[in-house]
């Protein structure tokens, strides 16, 4: 029953075959053939077996004598060319069909596939209609183009290459804290705290008609995180190394080819820090292991982007990995600014904040690398970031990682562990009794830590060179967009 | 300046030392200590190295010539014992406390602890008032105490040997589905589809004063989601396996011991199925694969749940790991019930869902360990399913895992791939333009697949023997709680 839908094609059923090849045929197809996916296929290892592939048709074409298909399951962006007696053919063998074929695995004459399934039976699994179909056999579709098909984008070789790098950064992520000794936490989704303070956030509440004097489902306003940080503080007070990489919300109102309103966030707390430098060496280790994991695991999918989607951007990338990344201060970062002849749109007194053209030029100014800047100013910085009790320029222990092509990528500080000042702080704010919590971490047992967020999504737009951030996460949510 | 806060004792401040201990003393420090984590001093590897150990006080004890401390910096669930010069004593040296201890690793003479500091140097790095602090010293807190201080439940034994192993359970399942090539997607937490149909959803939207005629952020309401299956959907259809592990949503006005309000689920999907085994295959199989690799790597940790704190439950979960799962259909699972001497609550007559009741007494009747039910009513699945087409019981592959003391721990199907009967389905529902989409995936290369869902807490619930769900997760959610 379970194959009532499929349409058989075989050697077997065709009437021009003599009996003895239909004979042997049959008697060849008793042994079961093993099922193998397109990249165990194409290996090479089994040359000589008879297998079973499944998967989708990349390209037909039909010579008098042969018919040739491209075969592609997912498992890696290479497609197993199938080779077949012409009588295999169909009409409903097209680009985007879902077909499974068995027969046996040769070495290919050609040289950049070094393997071929020769057929002995095709079945076409699903149809495709060619003309319904918004992806062409042959053509190369633009990165925008196929975004307007969030459900069917993944068939496509660029948005296929580029899940399967998002889901070996993500455990290159995992892997560079496990062996670490980090420990990793789920920070919860829905909160009742506003970790940046007054930002841009999402509010939750069941869905349905409200009753008005209903109170709240949580008993208190719920909103959709923005950061894991106070959450991994927590944590960082029992386990001294703790991370977590999730789902991070913003209601910003913006249509930038840098922001969505859920992203994914890699973020890490360290205890017994004695500096920043604490903090930049494991943004720096992390950036470096998770990219040399990426590049060693995905070259074919790295190089679909560096070759066909943005030509050049290898040599950026592995400039990125060649030298250390340097440091500098934000008052140095001004100064380096207003030597500059650049005309800049927003101000670069001592005080204002880096606007993405400032990002832009420092890292050009340092050799188009990833850069660090430090000890910005305290006023400009939430309330948990650590005073640095300097004069005449009062500064925080904060630091972001400025990249190449996105800006910046990392954010972090210092936090404050000193009861008394974070108090202060707070009670400055009217926050005291909001945040009593949060001091307590301060109250018992309280260490100098640190921590610092990654965007993930800018992370991948970095090492790939991708210029809008909606072409890096498999559904990408805006101001005005919700699909699916 | 990082160190003002400190506050250094240490024996070559003291007076009572003879100036010849003092300045070897001096001469030794000079000689950076390594850092050590208490993982890796107990570990035994360093013996005789002068280190550095930074951690919490777990215990204190003063006797008249000699200090003993034990230390935890949660890198595991062991202590480092800490012997030191009574001199070295403080007042501030309480539980909870931070310490940073520098001193050289000896061979210790006690049998259960092979590793012990001989301390030379102990800062007390942040304080800890043993009155204000919830927890005590030498008295074992109760799961419930604890739960009460989800900021600090983190720094007990029992809450961080749980959290180690949600990491490492974390761990396992992302490395389960690696090594069997499946891509993992980060479905959506925002979406605009209700993916179990009219379920108690979250609603999302800015926070702030709302404009009444203003539109919808996302022009569309959108919602938390409670599946990412139709996500991963999407994507078989390019990949053959995915997965996806992440939070979830369900605005229950529940307080059960087994439902939270935000949960995690890890999803699967597998394209080119042939019957529901291809599924209990992979949900046994990574139930296995990451119970014995949690098994492996936390034994400490799971030692401490299965002899303290649920006493007896090792020889539950072993018994799990001997024997494969047990499969019996819906319509044998019913004749079961009412075969029984049992008195149930609720009915047991065919098309009747089962309740917890029910899925307790099955478990119990297939020997206390997971048994799949397969093959449930029609009308009792979601439009998804795969319709049988069976007589007179008119059944849906669908399957869902039922384990000792949880009940349901997985759900999943085959999904409808048939274009013409998803699509009646769908039309009688009224539902056809919603997931037009969705029958898109049936009309390009559509393929026979299916999935399933596991719940990540229950899992741990399961393994560990813990009665309740909010003892599983860092920061449980649930009606009229939001905690931080």
């Amino acid at each position: 029953m379970f194959r009532a839908a499929v349409k058989t094609l075989s050697v077997a059923t065709t009437t021009s075959v003599s009996r003895g090849i239909l004979l042997s045929i049959r008697h060849y197809c008793k042994k079961t053939p093993a099922k193998l996916r397109v990249s165990e296929a194409v290996s090479g290892a089994d040359l000589g077996a008879k297998v079973k592939v499944q998967g989708w048709v990349r390209s037909v074409r039909a010579q008098k004598a042969n018919l040739f298909l491209h075969v592609n399951d997912g498992s890696s962006l290479l497609s197993l060319q199938v080779v077949a007696s012409s009588e295999l053919n169909d009409p409903l063998l097209t680009f985007g069909s879902a077909v499974e074929v068995t027969g046996t695995l040769r070495k290919s004459p050609h040289q950049n596939q070094p393997v071929e399934l020769e057929a002995q039976q095709i079945h076409v699994v699903g149809e495709c209609n060619p003309v319904d179909f918004p992806f062409k056999i042959k053509e190369r579709h633009g990165l925008e183009y196929i975004r307007q098909f969030p459900h069917l984008r993944c068939r496509t070789n660029a948005f296929s290459s580029l899940l399967r790098i998002r889901s070996e950064a993500a455990t290159a992520v995992h892997s560079y804290f496990k062996e670490n000794g980090f420990v990793q936490i789920h920070t919860p989704v829905i909160t009742s705290n506003d970790c940046e303070g007054a930002g841009e956030l999402f509010q939750v509440e069941p869905s349905g008609p409200q009753n008005e004097e209903e109170e709240n489902f949580f008993s208190v306003p719920a909103f959709l995180t923005v950061s894991g940080q106070l959450h991994l503080e927590v944590m960082s007070g029992a386990f001294s190394r703790v991370y977590t990489f999730g789902p991070t919300f913003r209601a910003e109102n913006s249509q930038s080819r840098r922001h969505l309103a859920e992203f994914y966030m890699v973020e890490a707390e360290v205890s017994f820090t004695q500096s920043l430098e604490d903090l930049t060496k494991v943004m720096e280790d992390m950036f470096r292991s998770a990219t040399e994991h990426v590049l060693a695991h995905c070259a074919e999918d790295v190089d679909l982007f560096h070759k066909h989607v943005t030509p050049g951007h290898r040599v950026t990338v592995e400039a990125m990995l060649k030298k250390r990344f340097p440091a500098i201060t934000y008052s140095e970062a001004i100064d380096i600014l207003n030597r500059s002849s650049e005309k800049f749109a927003f101000p670069t007194d001592w005080g204002c904040d880096l606007q993405t053209e400032h990002e832009k030029y420092l890292v050009k100014h340092c050799g188009n690398i990833p850069v660090f800047v430090t000890d910005y100013p305290y006023d400009l910085k939430p309330f948990y970031a650590r005073d640095n009790q300097d004069h005449p320029e009062h500064t925080a222990a904060a630091v972001d990682l400025l990249v190449p092509g996105v800006g910046e990528l990392c954010g972090g500080s210092l936090r404050e562990e000193r009861l008394d000042l974070l108090r202060a702080r707070l009670e400055e704010a009217g926050l005291e009794d909001t945040y009593s919590w949060y001091l307590d971490l301060r109250r018992f047992g309280s260490v100098p830590h640190g921590g610092f967020g990654l965007g993930f999504e800018r992370y991948l737009q970095c090492i790939l060179g991708v210029d809008n951030i909606k072409d890096v996460i498999p559904f990408p949510r805006f101001s005005h967009s919700c699909l699916l």
